[in-house]
């Protein structure tokens, strides 16, 4: 598409009147372009087997078409009907609770043939029925697809067959990989394998939540390949990925889902982003978000598929906060923002999950900012358009490492929940990526399969805690290239089976890090000296946190060690040179403020510090090319108050239509924002 | 009964040697002159099936009535034998948390033919054998009785018929009432109905826990009808109602029953209050449940079938308390004061909620001080009993919204539980309970259906999440005729089914609210600043709590505002005055001393303030009518600290036998009483 | 064993590669004299049913015979093999959460027949093959033996058997004993006994877990039976005993193990200790572990079966402190001390149940430490070998006291968990061990039927809560035999079925005691005020915790008074002279500060104290006598900084050889000791 994409999901099946006429007015007049409509509507599509009623679809479609709104269409195979699990109840997934029982959207087994069967006939009519529509732009295949814990009997029987195949029917060589010799869990036929829902071998259930992930991606790829039966050329087919929502929101890495494997089976990747407001509203969300979902198509631009509008009761936004989060989203690339939802519902688990409108349907503030930002984006959407960036850093993430450190947690070393809670992979996942927002250094993800390291000048590896032989390999190849690696505690200790390495650590890196340890522990009371470069920096008071490496220097810098009776000939924090590369290593986790001062030496080691981390703490910088090839600078205040600063380029106002010469002074409003083109 | 009731529950199925003889003195030197048996005792009355053994129903029947102490015989139906669950294991209820185990009491599935069957039986041998007897003055069918979450498939395949029967067998109705086609939870053939415990969809759970109330009331009238074919003329026939036990006493509406249906089956309404005393005694729960046991039945006198002697471990009474509060209920209405109850239990759950006489069956200071009220009583309770109240002030309640705001809680807007914990609508329901009675305001309590709102010239409405069309009406029709109405937020929010109303907010009322809003959030700092009348009252210091209407006044006055950066436009409480009528609404949550300030505008402007406001703080007032149509005004001190104050009226005291003047210095001691009859 | 045992746990199953003649090199290095074996491999000795290899064991004796290092084979029946359940699902024990699933560890039926079977099958196989081998010097039965809440249908039909049995068939009397009649759970025909998972009577509950204790002695024994079969002379059998684990570590007596019966069936008792290193190192579970295990054998010395090296990621011990650990064992009467384990674990449940040896397989500082101790051990252990402890303290324990207050907590008085949490029995028995540990007075532990307690000057008995007839006749009569004891509150409250007793409490002790109560409360804001031999004692602010019985003294002196309005006529805690006897009474839990104030009085009445409590605060003192019938006298620094006092005694320093006088200024460094044979 053209254009950008400005819109909201829209749902004449839950609206109490007849109105779409009002709605479509009412969106015209905000600049919406594109609505989102039939996804988790399959009981209203189809109310009984094999019985079809497109009635609200084709409202939907006459409507939209006639006032030139574009339409994604959603496959509605996320939510059952209830016909579905009365005659089959095996559609729902057995998993680690036990039965399930019927209600909630996400509830199936993906692979249950009852539910796969009508799954494609529902699919296979809605597409022949939409797919010939002009207004038609492209489809959703399911929504937020997950494995949902799926673990019944057949689920399992394929999980067998699958560790058969990939162990070449050898039990032994299985045995030794997971480790199972422990406890008595060896399996010695192939009939004897037990309900892997018990287990306490980390190998074993990693390998479940991995063969699992994989479901996933065979089921997307599967609904492609039926849309694309009937979708028109120019039709794209998306999927609206999501991401880990343990606070809440969209918060880290995806567990049941390898977004950079099936992102494959889309043309378009999109995504859900939900995040805090009000005072907690930071942009790191939002970022994070986008940089992934760029990330997982290679850089390509995607679309925002659901966003907050006034949302859960805690989000209601700022005066200005929503017209901020807009652009923030298209400051990370993408090429479209559309809402859940157009109306609140007046029924259900979501009725104080609130669209555009509220539930009395009219006009309101949250509406209104909207229509500020859609005339906005109608009038320079196109200098905005199809960012593309341009990062010289990025940050290798791994869902095997996440899950790794669920079943050896980071702050008790067991089983999640076993001995207590502890911080997770995506705490320290986002400990680095919000540092490096706020230091205004923007990165792509990259997975830990990735074979082209070498295109980034600077790689940040947070708690690699698993990978196979061939990703420690081209990290030791990318320091001795030349690059600029920077790791953190519990990266490198296991291999791809999450079997602990018994050499020297960090596993096959102790060349290029410089630095061994073998032994660490969890801080109590734990400070940390600064030394050479770091000398100074603010942050240090707030000591060692999490884990604690005792790291032993050999050959490398200490540049932070720890002031604690018993542990204070330990460095914790070392750089190695090698060569033009280097490798910075956090055996601890730091404050942020002392993260920011570590990633800020290798920033300019590197050579790809700039004027943005002058601007750092001022406002956030994003940037970019757009499609004319014009740098886009995006300068965003997530603050209540207004900053003024110096402009850092020339550029125009894309906003104000103003020219802007670099050195002036400008000043950037409360929850507001100037973009320049240059 | 003429006679004040003092007594006890009595076991002596229970008790570890031969004693009746000692208890009955024991009990007559404390003025007893009421005992409860049975209840609870069925497999001692039934040990084998059909085999029956009355011997300590006549041990107990042939003792007291030899005393003179009157007896209430319990079914003993809420605690199941092990021969029936053994035969029959389908008498356990089937709840969300799946099969019951057998053990506690009140875990049957209450419409369970064999449950039926056993406990007609029980109950025809019991009242056969009793009802004759003169010593026995009523009966109590069942005991604390609520539908224990019964949800197996024979009550769900009831509650399919009952929907269809209140739909008219028009399933598109249903699914447009109940909001079913989102995510795709319709129902289009009657047999496809789901399990019911799954659904997420807040309308059909609703649904079903309003019907499983309607088994409640079914089963007390079916009891009911049972035991009066056998009671003589002047045997009454009550139920132990009880409330929710949330913080762990009796604290607000009860879910699982609604009173005020329920109570058609009884006589008397009894009820059981339990309350934290020590320095935790206030008076306010043993109020809260008198109010409502009396407004059950309409103003009538009612028996507080059991409160706490001893009680739980945190429960033991200070010296004066256990008298003060026998008083209390008297206050409020009670003819009778039971205690659960004789003798502390030497075995099994309740071991440790001890009753009159400890472990050691000896007197003891509790015991002792029961005996103070009980001669006291004995001399005085003429002048006390058949106490009628004139409250010119009611709140309504509703079991319909108290569940809504389970489903769509206050603070998350979410299913109870899903996104964290909430207030409930039992905190907004003692937020202004207990201010009410804090400014000395005696209140009747109103159901949502109650059509003759008229009587009351304050009317104060709390949270009435859901309510229909007619309720709504009633509230508009209570100010239009010069009524003076408080509401909070949320109320007229939802229609009947839980439908939110589509239209502006408040739905129905927006004439005579004088406000409207179409946002809400949670407060996070948000201030208050007072206006007009409320300029200068205390408590807005304490800001905006749990839930934050954005009011815009439309002809009201605004009381108090929101202070606070994004939402200082908006009003918090208003005021709107129609004819000579009054709606204040309070579109937030402030603190107990901001709430007395609004409430004692309104009592003003509805010219019931009187000179029971000004001892607000000083000690507790509450007043009626006794039986010789004299007023009686109670003067309570829950304090530790003795309280001097002018006699607000003249009387003789009921206690102490001397007159008092209005105006004289009275001074009444730490956890005492004064009582004037006038 | 005439040596210093001092080893490890060793898996030659879990290592990642052929390292056995490293390994043994390094343990050879550090001192190792002892391995342990073969616990938990059943699967690697069994891979099929009735296929044995014996591969991995053959490779361990091998090693270790050649290298004179000392083998104790463990039967690996505490965790069953994968095709063990896949064939017989019901070897898995049904529990409270029902059904279990394969994976852990200690999830079997250990009544069940399938289970018995194979696990006969290999213990037999298993010591056919290694009895013989000449290094072999122990058998350890099982690991860890619990009843794992197993509660399946065949277990609650024996365990109905055995009630019948217990009351000679006479179903009144059990619901007499058990009080059954209460809430309707009378049983009156054995058919009927119902599932006993859902019953809410403590008699009963209490009752099913003591019956479940008699399944492990019985499971100990009869393993113990087959393993004597095969056992050649000198060859002990032995068993792991472990402790409750409540906070994370072995912290109070063992909830389903009757220790002191259990130990019947064993040679040797074992034990596992694990506790809290870094700054939480006090050396009290290691002396209370030690006390116990001692005590269990009637005072014999018992190996240290499993203690941390490594241990979880808190516990990484600084240095000085693995040393100052060992020594703590011998001080308490170990004979050996083996770590679990040698190496850390490379894949599993507990990968961070650190070892020895870390993952990498090299030398560490805690290895190190190790070293330092073994060679110390191999030079001086024949002095500190079979230790002897001439105890003049004891404290009575009781599993029935432990389990009754779970049914009947402390601070609730309910089901634990059923209306809050609460201290339980293990935090008071804590609260007076570690008050006589922290005084330098040692004590063996006794059990509650303990028929001569004459042995002992002064007795200090811990809530004991339950117990028969004949162990309250046994304290009266220990009293009146001129014995000191201590109770606390809630002792003497129950029979031994928790009924609890109906005359004046405390039961059977009023005469000794001095004092009653007929009242209790838990203390809310309850000081404590101080008389005579007490007055000006340490600790009294913190008043008065968790239970507040109300006493009145009856001819006991007042040690302590509650400071409250409304408690201030009791007394807190007593002291009763009979004879030259005397009895104090804690009727609260103080603050440990005033607790060791008072056991300070009771040792010095009993003629106990000595110069052991002048040098509490500064270091610990364990003492007794070694093999050779001289004194020997530790005194360790659990503290990070060295501490100077003068020599309690004359004697040879042990580990420095030097001569130290009595009175001689001596320093012992941080986390060091000095231990003296005079």
């Amino acid at each position: 598409m053209d254009e950008l994409l400005f819109g909201a999901a829209y749902y004449d099946e839950y609206l109490p009147t007849d109105r779409i006429a009002t709605d479509v007015e009412m969106m015209r007049a905000a600049g919406i372009t594109v609505v989102r409509i039939a996804e988790s509507t399959w009981s209203t599509l189809e109310p009984q087997p094999g019985v079809f009623d497109f009635t609200h679809v084709d409202r939907a479609l006459d409507a939209f078409e006639a006032a030139g709104i574009h339409v994604i269409v959603g496959t509605p195979t996320y939510a059952v009907p209830a016909w579905l699990v009365a005659s089959y109840p095996d559609v729902l997934a057995v998993t680690d609770a036990g039965e399930g029982r019927y209600g909630a959207r996400q509830i199936m087994d993906i692979t249950n043939p009852a539910y796969l069967l009508h799954a494609e006939r529902v699919i296979r009519a809605l597409l022949a029925h939409t797919a010939p529509r002009p207004g038609v732009i492209g489809f959703q295949v399911d929504n937020e697809t997950k494995h949902y814990g799926t673990a019944g009997p057949a689920v399992q029987r394929r999980f067998v067959k699958h560790l058969r195949e990939e162990f070449g029917g050898d039990l032994d060589a299985l045995n030794a990989a997971f480790g199972l010799d422990y406890w008595s869990n060896r399996v010695d036929a192939w009939e004897d394998f037990p309900d892997v829902r018990g287990t306490v071998n980390g190998s074993l259930g990693a390998a479940f939540d991995r063969f699992r992930r994989g479901l996933v991606e065979e089921f997307l790829a599967w609904q492609a390949g039926i849309v694309r039966e009937y979708a028109r050329p120019g039709q794209f087919v998306t999927q609206n990925f999501d991401f880990d929502w343990t606070p809440g929101w969209s918060y880290g890495l995806q567990p049941a889902v390898d977004h950079f494997r099936a992102a494959a089976a889309v043309d378009v990747a999109g995504v859900d982003i939900y995040h805090p407001t009000q005072s907690r509203l930071t942009g790191k969300e939002i970022a994070f978000g986008g940089d992934m979902t760029r990330s997982i198509k290679g850089g390509a631009n995607y679309l925002v598929l659901e966003t907050q509008a006034q949302g859960q009761l805690a989000w209601l936004p700022y005066p200005g906060q929503l017209r901020l989060q807009a652009y923030s989203h298209l400051a990370s690339g993408a090429d479209g923002v559309l809402y859940w939802h157009w109306h609140s519902l007046h029924h259900s688990f979501e009725t104080y999950w609130k669209g555009l409108l509220s539930h009395d349907l009219a006009s309101n503030p949250t509406y209104e900012e909207a229509g500020v930002f859609g005339r906005e984006a109608a009038r320079v959407g196109g200098s905005l358009l199809h960012l593309r960036k341009h990062n010289r850093v990025a940050v290798m993430v791994s869902n095997e490492a996440l899950t790794a450190l669920r079943w050896f947690t980071l702050e008790t070393g067991f089983i999640d929940g076993v001995f207590g809670s502890s911080a997770g992979y995506n705490d320290v996942l986002r400990w680095v990526y919000d540092a490096l927002f706020d230091l205004n250094a923007e990165v792509d993800f990259v997975p830990a399969d990735d074979a082209d390291l070498g295109r980034y000048d600077v790689l940040v590896v947070p708690a690699l805690y698993a990978a196979p032989q061939a990703t420690v390999d081209r990290l030791d190849a990318y320091v001795r290239g030349g690059g600029h690696l920077v790791t953190t505690f519990r990266t490198a200790v296991a291999d791809e089976h999450l079997a602990v390495w018994h050499d020297t650590a960090p596993h096959g890196l102790t060349g290029v890090t410089g630095a061994t340890y073998n032994q660490f522990t969890v801080p109590d009371g734990v400070g940390l000296t600064l030394h050479g470069d770091l000398a100074g920096a603010a942050g240090a008071e707030a000591g060692a946190r999490t884990f604690l490496e005792l790291l032993r220097p050999d050959g490398a810098e200490v540049l932070a060690s720890y002031d604690h009776p018993a542990w204070d000939g330990y460095a914790a924090v070392t750089r190695h040179r090698t060569g033009s590369g280097s490798l910075t290593h956090l055996g601890t986790m730091t404050s942020p403020e002392l993260l920011r001062a570590v990633l800020g030496l290798v920033l300019r080691d590197a050579g790809v510090a700039d004027w943005a981390q002058d601007l750092a703490g001022t406002v956030t910088v994003r940037r970019g090319t757009n499609a004319a090839g014009r740098a886009i600078t995006y300068l965003l205040n997530y603050s209540a108050e207004p900053v003024t600063f110096a402009a850092p380029v020339t550029g125009r106002s894309v906003l104000a239509g103003a020219d802007v010469v670099a050195g002036a002074e400008v000043t950037v409003g409360a929850w507001d924002l100037l973009v320049l083109e240059s």
